[in-house]
């Protein structure tokens, strides 16, 4: 690998990178994508390595695409997740984090539902640490694989126009993909109901509109958000029928985007609820590519933040 | 290892497979099973494969056997339940196996309530699906493990009388071993409650009776099914005492058999119920055999769905 | 490393063991703390042997360390939780026990409720068993991960003063402290409310006391216990703010003891409840020194038990 400029210790937040970061890590990532499609899915980078995956929410995908992630770069990692974990007992994050630092971890992922959990981990540990999702705050890895996926389709990020479309406020999704995108140089355009529509957006740098077919309009990239209905339905949406009249995505709809547009969705997908599974499984559909890209991004990180680079170096 | 002809991409039943393929699986597990006893109880033949255990029925010693299985030959395993996952979330199973497929697994291993599961991701996978329980339906590799100890016994599996009593419906356990038996040369003869009993076995087969002595003379092999004491005893038992006076194995009876017959169950035991004490631990059990058999059947399974073979071909 | 005359299977309580037993896995703790400071934090030295962690109690610390040793050791590592496991479905401890030796581990960890339940394993199994808590009764490595910490600090053991202070009756921390103390020539004070303190403890050769000044006056090691305020705080104490008036370490109490003392607690603490934060977090607290020493304890005793030592020899 070429030479490497990576100075961070921990990845918090995309709002803190900078473009050279950003492009470091997709770059990275690039190289380490094909290790999925050897033979041999494994490589000796990070061995010896000890990551601790420390979710205090439920999760499959995020976190078997880290273990599996951290598995072919051959660390060892460890599962902590809340129910088994002393944090019944009482303890504070703190005191969790700060024992598990004496257990001399290199990295530490984090999902936690309090914003911030991972930048309060960061300022007391030794180790690096990975945002995996905080409340809905940032998912830096998530936007990072949606970019990668972006880039691999349309060859850069650059006066790229992208919409995203569902419930913005309490995604952090949005939030990581509005920082990434803008600072790419991608336009964003947002759409979603009132009710799930946060003021201050457009600080961010992202349009706000209020219809879907506005957001569509010669979009490059369209990226659909899971309703989560467990929490939402009731309160913040008429129903799951008028949210699918208003902002659920088919062929149909799909016709005013560009006619290369990409489809990307963060999964799990409410197949017809926010999106159609004809557009889901279609041909302009890359959902289940963001999921392998994920592995490779996420390789990307755990090698960057590792200091393997400099140890080698 | 000799040349091996094995073309199926996934494990899904016994209905299925041939008896040669029946006999590579065995003979091939005779070669895996010395690891056990090695200081160094390790292989590299499956070093960088990635292997998901995607469980969504609560198990230890299948789960374990597999997980020791897939350690044993160095590849790089992955547990996914139930509770844990996306599924709580309102995901099909579906979407759930596209999303792990998408992170390039060569292997799933699959435990699920609902019969033709593995059947179904079998279909949409690249990978190769075990089928580790499905329902009431299949559990090829208990049937496999099972063969593998009484050939170890008796030499082969021809000509012999096997005698299984228990809950005969219920049990997927059942259903795999008599198609392994009776495609292999054993007489099998089933027993039970008339609750217990399904109609139509027959034509699988097996004789039918409806009393423990009748199944149990001349056989040279017996095998006592669980009795799911948790649903059954309600409604299909008039009590747990009687179905012991009924069908359960004791050493006096055990004398209606060969005398050299061995008794197998496959766990876990209700002692008491189906099967008293001395005669599970007598020295005609087999019982513990089956489960250190288990991970050397898995092993063999593990290995010729990885096509590794024919890599190094 | 030097020769080593290492004769037990098992390590089940500090009771039985020598002064020259614990002494050795004092010294060869210390040969393998160096591990956690390396960039390769792994040693080849349990390559391919099995070792099963069996928690039928939740553990955050003491599962998480033994989990890292093991694989810092380079062991294949099995995790049962008793959520998980057949013993849901009825099944004895010594069914699962046996059940998992079929599968031909070498080690076994077992913390479980029942007093004397890995001594029970011990006696059935060929794996060497190792007691992670069994109720009240003992916790073998906290004892000598303790023991580590305090000889790193005062440079042995012997002529020491130790002040242990909580609730002494339902501590396995506490006895297997008692016993390891002593023998090793510390004279161990115990402290703690009335309806928290056993009958016979001078027995065991602990000076027995019921206040905390008293205990504290010229220690050189001040151990704090975790007060279980989900069970106890109801019945056993008057209320957590009188358990702190009359037992909470303080830094203005903490002047009783020798200038130089040091300050322990086994973890999860109750900040403000027995100890103060500016004591846990203080010069003087070796609590974090304590968890990185206990992976280093537990990676000589699962390298003791082993058998490696005699197979290279």
């Amino acid at each position: 690998m070429a030479e490497i400029h990576w100075q961070r210790k921990d990845l918090l937040g995309i709002a803190e990178l900078s473009r050279e970061e950003i492009e470091l890590i997709l770059d990275t990532a690039e190289s380490f994508s094909e290790v999925a499609e050897r033979p041999i899915k494994k490589v000796p980078t990070l061995r010896g390595k000890t990551v601790i995956n420390l979710f205090f929410e439920p999760s499959t995908r995020t976190r078997s695409s880290f273990e599996i992630a951290e598995k072919r770069l051959s660390s060892d990692s460890l599962n902590f997740s809340a129910s088994a974990s002393a944090l019944t007992k009482g303890e504070s994050l703190i005191d969790t984090a700060m024992n598990l630092q004496a257990m001399s971890p290199d990295l530490v992922v984090i999902r936690h539902a309090y914003p911030g959990s991972p930048h309060m981990l960061a300022r007391r540990l030794e180790a690096g640490v990975i945002n995996a999702g905080d409340g809905a705050h940032e998912h830096p890895t998530q936007a990072l694989l949606d970019a990668f996926t972006i880039r691999r389709h349309k060859g850069g990020l650059s006066g790229l126009k992208v919409a995203i479309i569902g419930d913005i406020e309490h995604s952090r999704v949005v939030r990581s993909n509005i920082h990434l995108l803008t600072k790419m140089g991608s336009e964003v355009t947002v759409a979603g109901p009132r009710t799930m529509m946060p003021v201050g957006l457009d600080k961010l740098g992202a349009n706000v509109v209020f219809s879907l077919e506005e957001a569509l309009d010669g979009a490059d990239v369209v990226m659909m958000l899971r309703v989560q209905l467990e929490r939402q339905a009731r309160t913040l949406l008429p129903s799951v029928r008028e949210y699918f009249h208003l902002f659920g995505l088919t062929r149909e709809r799909l016709k005013a985007a560009k006619e290369d547009a990409i489809v990307m969705h963060p999964g799990p997908m409410n197949r017809g609820t926010e999106i159609t599974s004809d557009v889901a499984d279609g041909s302009r559909s890359v959902i289940l590519e963001q999921v392998a890209n994920g592995v490779a991004v996420r390789m990307a990180v755990l090698y960057l933040l590792s200091g393997v680079h400099e140890e080698t170096a």
